[in-house]
């Protein structure tokens, strides 16, 4: 199989050329912000929402990226061309950008110097796994909520889209101790619901949409475009604040997230939601989501789970 | 000037190849442990420590190295003498370990196999900033208390010493706004003092020692050292809790870290302890620790920095 | 007078023999979950609310009750047609479902097992106090704040209606120091109200009724009724956090709970409310209830404490 | 097999009539304080210490028991003595007192009158499960980190032994989620390690014990009985603030409580400490109880076990 | 220069013959409440607002004015007309009511007896700033958040006008070390934008405005009045929990106060917003504002700069 | 009588024309830190001890008093030798030192010029309440806990001695509110017990003294001597959490502060320690005090009581 295309400060390079220093302050530091976004049918969905939050992450964390969001935006779509071809119609779209590399070793006393030093771009297509999205929309996903708390905002603002995830990773085992299939629901340092490892969450209770407000939860693109989805469909929704309570006996819920959209939750902790089966729902917003995007995604992903 | 050798995944090559793969979890998610020991004379100090440490830090984020404590030490003892001649007596040896490459690039649903893939394993060496650190040890550093609060224990522990670490570089640039030649000094989310961004903090009151419990803060190798060269000089010491008022009443305060052992701090959010120069006590601390590895470690910065 | 008829396990027993082992679970654990619903004009009220809630905390502590939930609505309806003769036109409905008995005494170590016992299950009538409600209705009650708090989600949700009430009896007491008729208003851990230790909170200002979210209080029927109530009637309601400062300088406020309704509030911690009496809103709200019952729950009141 | 007898508000029952009614406190509102002691070789051990915790429990949660620390004493030797026969040389007695039966059933509205019925006073051994110590002593038990939290001391504080403990059930149904056979260790609000559902928790470091303050944690008489041991041993030994990684990281672990005594852990979510197996100081722990309670605790429970 | 008239007491004095005793409790306790309001073309503007507020803090704190709300309205007015003659046509006025004077200086034992003296009252008029108002209008402000928190409603809530404001000096004096025309935007404890020192804070994103709740914050006159305004010009605007994130990440932000009604912030932290200059929407609530009060209040601010 | 002689700035002049600007911070903005000092045998106690913690709290708050300690000290002897032939041989000194006068009236916008406007300086003789300290140290007092919570130190750090204290009189008044006599018990926000309003809590249990750290109160000059007594008694002390339940369940308990040295608590919440009167220790610990400064304190109150 051909190599997929990697944009690299600049340089387009096959992807096991794709690497970056040990001294880069994204490897050392964790000290990246990142955007996933994705296509359908070819086309990347709300690439200027994720630029607009892209760049907000840049100015907060005060990384300077070199481009502006129009060059952004074009080196993005030059990469989506380049790998089509590749690795087929739909697929994940991660842009990451780092600090950069130490020009020296002093990284413990003159961070104030490190503005000077040149970012590190990377645009990387990779690969959506159908497979498993085709389970998922068929029967569900277990939910688990970890003892690992999300970092509060005035820590490390969950807002903010950067590499440092080591917390995330480790709550996320601690879900599939219980269950190796099962999703990490992660709460906050006050005990109520923040997100799951990389998207958001959503109950629904009595024909209602509730999710956490963005106090400890990223504004995922995903859960925006639900809750306009929702609108259409005439299904009211509300930010607010929830706790294992509200999704242990909620109706029905769901993760969202870029590369899966919707995804059902269908147990929480070992208790079942309603029947234990995806309800209706969530089967209604996913077709909505298959509707707005014109294109069938729990088909999509049974016909390559196949 | 001749080129560093690093030691790359049981490999030694130049640290201009020495680079890691964009898809290395090392890079896209924090999802490193790591070590940052250094040399006195040549020597690596309490180097079975720092593997200790680094050990507990790898159980604790289930990362398997893939290498023993002892074939861990070897390898880095052989980096150590591979350099000394291109990097001269004394510098940093750090050892990163990340969970290593995604095969696939399925990492949001499948983070139960990821123990499957081989960690990415580095160890190099860094030269010590001795410029930098002679003009501490000579007119001490200015602590400034940031906004952003470090993690709390139940979110991602300070203990560990992971390369998630982007709410630090956020504080130190906080701390950095006041004055940019500042230092931070990180509070929890109570309002205690729990580190700055890669060290640790005491404060001398009446001729007797504090710092802060390993509750919010990393027990550092170099915190242990200075409470032994402590008890060494009959100067008590105790671990407890502090905040601001301690700092800033104090009639001293240093920070500790591997690289600069020990650095005075003289003033406090622009308030200055004592006459605003390093005290007696951290000085007598200072010639403690040269006696302790047979080198004067202020003479070495200021040799260093002419 | 005759003796009231309890179910019991299945069983209808006169209330003197409706006891539990001393080692059911729900006497050495609190392990159980209730619900108390309360009839007017002899006819159970919203029965269908008060059991799903019921179904909720089954789910969530993980307790079997054995009864279907049209099973249960029926033995509840048989328990209050056998004892309204007895008891009276009006009274309130209990059920407490614990875990059961221990089948062996080794509790601390296997409760993993704990589900394999039957659950006990109580269906008890008890009579209202009905001179204290017309106290109240006539001239408002006390409320104060004690120093204990509410427990969190995270600890013991509130959402959640569990025997596990010793907190909520020590903050009554507290609240009794201040006056023997005091009734708490207690605060969550962050010094936002809660809830009363069986009730809701309302407070009116400015024509507008504001409750706290279920956030950290039950999401009691009483309280969902007020809120109908208060639509109908065109009263603009709103739930929010509210702090005693809400509470202290409202110009009306008071407590919801199945028995009593709603209990107007005249002074918080000794300070007035308005001009000390039930206020024009609130006495609106109970004519609504009345209204809504088809029956002058005042009167009645009245009418039993001659 | 004859029936143990229990001691119930001042007369002596067989087990089976041992009940109270559906209208007592410690079953409607958990509203209890309890001790469980146990003998060796036949004699309550520390019954002092468990009385005088007893009556500090009834006084901060102002029930009165209607009897002297020395009637009760004299009460509670005499059941001791009266089932020995019966239950074999060595038991728990579990003391339970709760606030009463209500005289009437206006429990929302008269908390203050509560004190006038009398309490309920009940006495009773119980067999202790040697199969499952005697497992628990040879090959450790495993310890994991539930997501529920233990309730803060301005709620409901671990000090008391009241029976409101739902909080504790449902965190020990996570941790059995994990592993049927683990057992819950419990955190605080903070994330620090409080106890697990009814014993308290020691971490051993380098040849040194440390274990919870009692400010998220009950003051356990075996917690202080390991103490005194700890001391004679010379095995230093400090209260501090511990969390997860402590635990984790830790050379050896236990439990403590009054009916195993000493419970080697072997395992924190799935992480093994040391080779897994009991290690030599918790051994010597063991060995040094067995000493002063002039016992084989761990020889007589593998002979039950057979 | 005439001197400006004082309402001390009940008499009228000049300015620099109003004192209070060094035992007044608004000097020994900060033990005063206040309220600032200001006038429009020499009319105090919603006189009624700042008098229900007053009296809503006096009876929090449990001050007896000595005055009806209508006396005190009565006397400000007079104040007013007194003082217009000599400091021009718009001023502050400052309302200061302490809990007077000790009688005996028993003042750490005895407080239940407080009430029994009188009160201090004070009205006072105070001059505008112009030069600052009309350069902050011109350019904007540049906001930045301290490490010092605000004060949580359950130990001194931040809806009380009181003097008991050194934290808020403190904070003030934070952000003024980083810039020193710096205003602090303070944070809660939880990491939530509170307030700054003495006013509100707005944010506007995509068209819509946002500030906190009155949970950590005063529900500002002038905050108020900016609700109004939005409602009049069809802006959106919702009350929720903000934090850093949104205001770096804000279109445009803006301060309420008194005497500045809106003063725009184009900086946060250093970080420009948008193009870092007042923007569209902020200007046409200043524009509204002035429609309101009939009075140009950024072309008054302007002249007097001159 | 005589009136007694107040230092202000420089001067000495009668109590009755000791009076500050209605336009000083101290009164406007509670902007004032203050020591209070006692004479015993008309010699003024550890002076040294309250000035060396003045000057800490001058230089937090960046107040700079004019005046070096030395010059301090000898101004404060001045004005002890003047009034002791006025208001007899033991009495209060109070130091007030303020950040003075607005030089105009833009204190809203100008913080930082603040320092150029000279400080308020207040030194002043206060009366001992000899009356109420000898009921005290006879009976013991009742403590009880209020609902209010002390400020936490990332606020308003409770070892800073200013004159911010509205949130401890709303607490104080709490109190007073179960029992007119009651002083209060302060909490922290955690629920830890902090100070009473202007002194600091000790408990004993089983003969060793416990007070809280300084992490939440203040460090009282009459704590630390009272430590020094115990050591010198050979009573053991530690600091450390303590809570509502270490209080209750103490043998005996008490007060410290500057006026009363050492006060018994007999009562807390109503629940009596021991047999309700003033205990063994602290009655020795009283006579230790008395022997330490030659002096019995108790005597001398019950003389001025008679």
């Amino acid at each position: 199989m051909a190599e997929l295309t990697i944009h690299l400060n600049g340089k387009l390079v096959p992807e096991s050329q794709a690497t970056i220093s040990i001294n880069d302050s994204g490897f050392t530091l964790g000290d990246t912000v990142y955007e996933a976004a994705r296509t359908f049918d070819g086309v990347p969905f709300k690439l200027d929402a994720h630029l607009e939050r892209l760049y907000r992450s840049l100015a907060y964390v005060r990384i300077n990226p070199g481009l502006s969001p129009a060059a952004m935006e074009e080196t993005i779509r030059e990469v989506v061309e380049l790998n089509r071809p590749i690795i087929g119609t739909d697929f994940w779209i991660y842009i990451y950008i780092s600090r950069g590399i130490y020009v020296d070793n002093i990284r413990h006393y003159m961070p104030a110097t490190l503005e000077e030093r040149p970012p590190t771009v990377v645009i990387a297509p990779k690969r959506l796994p159908f497979a498993s999205l085709a389970q998922g929309y068929r029967n569900g996903v277990h939910a688990v909520v970890p003892s690992t708390r999300h970092t509060p905002t005035q820590c490390l603002d969950p807002k903010l889209k950067t590499c440092s995830r080591m917390h995330l990773v480790l709550a996320e085992y601690e879900a599939k101790q219980v269950d190796p299939k099962a999703w990490s629901m992660i709460l906050d340092v006050h005990g109520n619901i923040a997100e799951n490892k990389s998207g958001n969450v959503f109950i629904i209770k009595e024909g209602e949409l509730f999710t956490p407000t963005t106090g400890s939860a990223l504004a995922g693109v995903t859960r925006g475009t639900v809750l306009e989805i929702a609108d259409d469909l005439g299904i009211p929704a509300r930010e607010t604040t929830l706790q294992p309570y509200h999704a242990i006996t909620a109706d029905e819920a769901f993760f969202t997230s870029t590369g899966y959209c919707i995804m059902p939750i269908v147990k929480v902790n070992n208790i079942p939601l309603g029947d234990g089966k995806p309800g209706p729902i969530v089967r209604k917003l996913l077709a909505g989501w298959s509707k707005r995007v014109n294109l069938d995604i729990v088909a999509q992903a049974e016909s390559h789970a196949r």
